[in-house]
């Protein structure tokens, strides 16, 4: 980092091509580069990212500027390359601002570079039954910070991932799920224990099958992944079911794209309530990003409520719910496996559906641990684990 | 409750009106109501809603059928309205339902009953510099249900309410936000101290001015609800500084439709990063909910990435952002106020934005304490005060 402008960030910006030219017109400058990409810049956007330190905090690195207290109109009165190949720009109001050629180039919106920074995106890798699941060792991510990205790309990625060799002392899982970052409290504890109870305030804490579904859809952001770690099981049944919530989305967008728009466009309401607590959200199974990316999956059939659509989206919505519920039970999406004590699960929950078969507790004790980390956690911690 | 109907849920159904007629059509039953009301429901719908415990798991109150078990064109072979003014249906396979009639009538789906639930939801009650602000006392919401639930509706439909009375020992905001639920952690931990700081990893940490924000627009959900509790205050200046972030739009929508749409549309990176972590979120400025109303205020300066929108977009984004931040700083939105000891301040931080002028350092202390509950918290805990 040669210059002020990595000061607003915590990254550095090799020199991908150098500037060589630049042109000032009416509300933008034109800046050349090496490889002859050419790259406007709206003078308000270069003033608003000026990385001086009277514009951003050092300490902070937090922009102090509000763009809104400079003219709309402000101009330059002269833009030029310097002898670091950096540019500089002094404005008509007498401040300057000079630009990394590294940092300009990452933020360059033309059309060629925006679309770069698109296709380098993080893709999800759509998986079926013939998985070949990515396994981690307890040791190797809790001593090892390469092992430990290696493991939380698969799991941003595949979004299904197991790890062997954990103690099963009751809490271990907090040590795993704290080496990403805090753990995400529900009303269900910070650590809850998966057993059959007598008054069970979820059928989870049955020994009832589970079917396919994402923990909490009884909520505005569905965790981002949930932990299952394995410290008894006696019992004889309660296999582990996954499928890939986004591979289905995307079998069920080309086998009958009828359906597939009506679980994104009509809200379902998902339910959790006992005597403590009353948690209701409305929101589609099938979630879209920006882009028309399949981005969540919001699946609970215990927890739903009855379906409140028009009398005319009512057949719809029941031919198209059928129709993902079916895809959950065919085998060439669904991957079963026995956990053993000393083994866990990290999967992402808003994509990867999970399933239990019934067990049978008269034939031996079952004891998991759960827990939950958001996703804004497993992204920050791979990106400061990148830098 | 006087049916088995209500096992499905932990809320009453008061009897609106009485059933009087039931008509069995190819698809669906039409019922006719005491008030001359026809609401349709499909056989799919009353097969998949069946209260029985055999559908239903009465201990969770959670469904244990999936209706892909059950045959897409199943029939009823009687429907009747029972002695006790319940709708009865035997199947065609030999399964039997029985709906209580307040149960079912809230659930009606047919257009007029969907217009109604719809105009009974509640609704933000917009406001400007002249709010009444709502204020609470600590002994009375810690020690009386029905204050805490009138402190919790104004919190919901007013996003802005002070708490005086609150003792000044450190950590003992955590009693009132835990009258509401567990409290939702972040990376500046479960209770932050606002403190100016010489190693400050936010801007808040700082004695600089804050301009209007919500806190953590760099997390996929935002945190619901702030809490800010003052426990000393002897700084010169620090006045705490509030706007109705949807009164804003709702004007700016009116005003300015063109500069409403772009920030509707054009996503917006905020950032927080320090050595640790490194938080980043691509979402646009206001949120808008199914039905087009304002559902979120995504918006901190200082945590605000380059802008990255086409060459196009960018001059109407710098214009909308612009023209909003204008519209926080005029004196018709902004309350201002500042906090005493033994006061705290609990707003929709999804809503509410906030802003705190500089202040003194040299000329004495001041320590705030600030913690977060989440939306369904809330929400959960006004439907079980309500019941």
């Amino acid at each position: 980092m040669n210059t002020a402008a990595a000061f607003a960030d915590f990254r550095t910006y090799p020199l991908i091509s150098a500037l060589t030219g630049v042109q000032t017109l009416a509300d933008r400058v034109l800046v050349k580069w090496a490889d002859d990409r050419v790259s406007p810049f709206h003078h308000q956007w270069l003033r608003d990212n000026c990385p001086c330190p009277q514009c951003v905090y050092t300490v902070t690195r937090e922009q102090v500027l509000e763009i809104v207290d400079v003219a709309q109109d402000l101009m330059p009165d002269a833009v030029h390359i310097d002898t670091e190949g950096c540019l500089s720009v002094d404005w008509q109001d007498g401040h300057a601002s000079r630009f990394d050629p590294g940092w300009l180039r990452a933020h360059a919106y033309d059309d060629e570079s925006r679309a770069e920074r698109l296709a380098g995106k993080p893709k999800a890798r759509l998986w079926h039954s013939d998985l070949q699941l990515p396994v981690f060792d307890y040791q190797a991510l809790m001593n090892d910070s390469q092992t430990l990205l290696q493991w939380l790309l698969a799991v941003r990625d595949v979004g299904l991932t197991q790890v062997r060799g954990v103690p099963t002392e009751p809490g271990s899982l907090k040590l795993v799920a704290q080496r990403i970052s805090f753990i995400r409290e529900s009303n269900f504890g910070v650590l809850f224990n998966v057993q059959s109870k007598a008054d069970a305030d979820s059928n989870a804490y049955t020994a009832f099958n589970l079917p396919l579904h994402s923990d909490l859809p009884t909520r505005e952001l569905q965790p981002g992944l949930q932990f299952l770690h394995c410290l008894v099981n006696d019992a004889e049944g309660g296999e582990s079911i996954f499928v890939d919530g986004f591979a289905i989305a995307d079998a069920l967008r080309r086998e009958d794209p009828g359906s597939f728009k009506s679980l994104c466009e009509i809200p379902v309401e998902f339910r959790n309530k006992d005597r403590h607590s009353d948690y209701r959200c409305l929101a589609p199974i099938i979630a879209l990003d920006a882009l028309g990316q399949v981005s969540e999956i919001r699946m609970a059939n215990f927890l739903r409520g009855p379906f409140d659509a028009s009398v005319e989206q009512m057949p719809r919505l029941y031919q198209a719910y059928r129709r993902f519920i079916a895809m959950t039970r065919e085998p060439r999406f669904r991957l079963m496996q026995r956990l053993n004590p000393g083994e866990l699960w990290c999967f992402d929950n808003r994509r990867t559906l999970h399933a239990r078969n019934a067990f049978d507790p008269a034939t031996g004790a079952r004891h998991f641990q759960g827990c939950y980390v958001d996703r804004d956690e497993l992204l920050s911690r791979i990106l400061v684990l990148q830098r």
